[in-house]
Parts: structure tokens; C-alpha cells; sequence
């Protein structure tokens, strides 16, 4: 019972301070004009892979930068930095998720003059990230078509505070055995205020309509902030 | 810095008291000659799929019983209830992990005379369960093929605790385009001590190497009770 108090008081404590910090985030953000995704997905689900192709495609349309969480490995860090984007690599080294003080720690190494959207990829983990605020502006969670249908109940956090789910691998969801009826509607049942967009990084399908909603979103996040100064 | 040191002392105290339970749950395992398994992986490995399969598979030569850990929703225990065997859904209302008193809590509505194997289905999370021993036997780790190569490296904590490690969906190798040499590799060199096997629970390749597995290790199990009695 004692533990457990102290638990809860840590807990809040935590969190209230990790809230304070992601505030000053977003005011750095803000004031710098970037607009910042959170991605978040299962281990596996390919947010890296579909982070490469992003890189690779939107060169010279969009100027983006990337920060990449993972408890141990810069693996992810060198896949990205080869597609031409400024990365920075944050290693937990056992952390389950990002918080905002790393994040903090992260951009003193970015440039935020050189780009226009920052891409931070969480740990992989459907649960404890879902907690963690790090100042973005939208978060993006994938769900890949091997997962099964049933992931949006059962990890119910997560996909109710995404802003854009994206239905990955769908090159796979024959392949699978797939009820993509089910799973269009467990996301849509969990995340109602959600877009959901289906695409593979693999096969190309549905990139388009996701490079459209990052176009339009760095787009309106320029507005506003021009029309806030 | 405040914070920090409470996080540390909290994270002792809280491990330091589900060390002290997981030991209770070992030895009531052991009184009652019951081979315990920590079953784990990311969401959407497959885990309930392969123990739906092995319940069915398994009935009538070995007696089985199944705990499962989910955040939200009794689908699971719903699913593997179909089988036959007992199963008893622990549902962690947003806990990220499967804890000792969890498991005693479910212990109390098992009749362990009628088993003599008790499969533990964690919580999907490829991190945060590693660290928390339920006083199980063996712990088995699955990985799907369509996850990628580079998990076990991201994720070395859960790999070197395994016993067991299942590469699993070996059915969508090709069409996930996996490398299985690199998978192995790094299974290998991040599990070294641990057996690995490769099954589909969908196609059926690879059961019965997993079935010879269950039933010698509750043979053996068996065995050594009965000699320290």
C-alpha cells in the first residue's frame, strides 16, 4: 500500500513534469514555425521503413528533420541519415518511451532554421509513449495489416489520442488473411476524430494521400504562424 | 534531480517487492508440480493465435491452463476459453506489464490439481515486461518474421532473458520479404543460451518441434518433483 502510494505520487509527478517541458517544446516549436509529428506504432509495424521513403520522396518539396528513439542501436538513425535529412538519434538505453526532456536534449543538435517539419519516431510500444506529450502537434500512430484487427481495443490509449492512423503494410494484407473490415472498423470505434490513411511503403500504394496531408499540414502550420506574428 | 532519485528508489522498492512475490508464486509452482511459461512479444506477434492452436493441438496429452495479461477487453481469454482449457483474463486497466501480484491474484481462481502447465500470455510489449519476473519456469519470447531482422537488437533486454525464442509467421517470410539469415543472426547473437524455433501457427510448418518441447519440458518438470519429494 505504501509502494503503491508512492507510485502514484512519482507517477504525477513525472508526468506533471514531463507536461512542463513539452510545453516549452511546443513554445521552441511554435516560435521556430516547424510542425512536429509524433509517430507511434508497435515494434515492427515499419516506421522507419516508411520514414525512408518519405525522406527519399518529399526531398526538395518538403524540408524535414528527424529525431528516432530506440533503447539501444543508432541502426534506425543510419537507415534514415542515408535519404539526405538532418537525423538525430536517441538511444533510451532501456527507457520504454520518449519523454520530453529528451526531446529538449535533442534539439540543441537541429537546426531548426534548415527545416519545416520535424518527424520524431517513438520507441516501439503501444502502451507507454501513449503518456509521454513531447510539445508535437499531431500524432501519427501505424497499425500494420499483420498485427490483426483486434489491436485498437486492446491497446485503446494510443489510438484514441492519434490524430492520423496510418494502416500499414497493406501489400501484406492478402498474404495475412487480413479482416480489413474488422480493423477499418476497431480504428475507427477507438479513434473517431482520427484520418486513417492505408498505404505500403513497400509497393507505393497510398503514399501519395500521405505525402498530401504532410504537404497541406506544414502548409497551414506556415499560415497560422505567419498570421500569429 | 528530486525527481530522478525518488524514480530510482520507487522502481527498487517496486521490483524489489514483485522479486519477493514472484518467489512466492515459484514455490506454490513448484509444490504443485506445474511447469510455468512467461509467454511474450510485441503486439501482434501471434501469440493468441499459436495458443489457440496448441490447446486444440495439445488435448489430451498434456493438461493446460492459460493466464492472459491484456490492457483492455477479455477477447483473448474469449478466443483460447473456446479450447477447452481454463483460462482466466487478467486485465491491467493501462498497465503496461504483468506484475507477481497480478499472477497470484489469478492463481486464486485455478485449480492447479487439474494442470500441469500454466502458459502466462503477457501483455503485447517488446520492453517493459522483461523486467518483471512472475515465477515462471521459462520465459518464451516470439518474434514474427514480418517484424524485421533488426528487433532482437533494438530490443536486447527481452531477447536475453529468453529461454525459448519463436520465430513465428514463418508462412509470410517471402511475402514480407524477410531475411531470415540476418533474423537468425541476430536472435543468435542476442540469445545465445536460449533454443529457437520456427513454426506458422496458421500453415502448421514447425508445431511439432514446439509440441515435443512443451511435453518434454512438463516431463521433465514431472521428473524432478517427483525425485525431490
Amino acid at each position: 500500500m505504501e509502494t503503491r502510494r508512492w507510485v502514484v505520487e512519482v507517477n504525477q509527478a513525472l508526468l506533471g513534469k514531463n507536461t512542463e517541458l513539452a510545453a516549452q517544446n511546443r513554445l521552441r516549436f511554435h516560435a521556430q514555425r516547424l510542425l512536429v509529428l509524433n509517430v507511434l506504432s508497435a515494434p515492427g509495424s515499419g516506421k522507419t521503413a516508411l520514414l525512408e521513403r518519405t525522406l527519399s520522396d518529399l526531398r526538395g518539396r518538403i524540408r524535414m528533420g528527424v529525431q528516432v528513439g530506440d533503447l539501444q542501436t543508432d541502426n534506425d538513425a543510419r537507415r534514415l541519415s542515408e535519404r539526405g535529412a538532418p537525423v538525430v538519434q536517441i538511444v533510451t538505453g532501456g527507457c520504454c518511451h520518449l519523454d520530453a526532456s529528451m526531446i529538449a536534449q535533442a534539439n540543441e543538435k537541429f537546426d531548426f532554421d534548415a527545416i519545416d517539419l520535424l518527424i520524431i519516431e517513438n520507441v516501439g510500444n503501444l502502451v507507454c509513449p501513449a503518456s509521454y506529450d513531447l510539445g508535437e502537434d499531431l500524432r501519427v500512430v501505424l497499425l500494420s495489416v499483420t498485427e490483426g484487427e483486434d489491436k485498437p481495443l486492446k491497446y485503446p490509449v494510443m489510438f484514441r489520442k492519434a490524430d492520423l492512423v496510418l494502416i500499414t503494410k497493406l501489400d501484406l494484407a492478402d498474404a495475412a488473411g487480413a479482416d480489413m473490415g474488422a480493423l477499418r472498423e476497431n480504428v475507427r470505434r477507438t479513434a473517431p476524430m482520427a484520418a486513417v490513411l492505408e498505404l505500403s511503403a513497400r509497393s507505393g500504394v497510398g503514399l501519395e494521400a500521405w505525402y498530401d496531408f504532410l504537404q497541406n499540414a506544414v502548409r497551414a502550420n506556415q499560415n497560422a504562424a505567419q498570421e500569429s506574428h
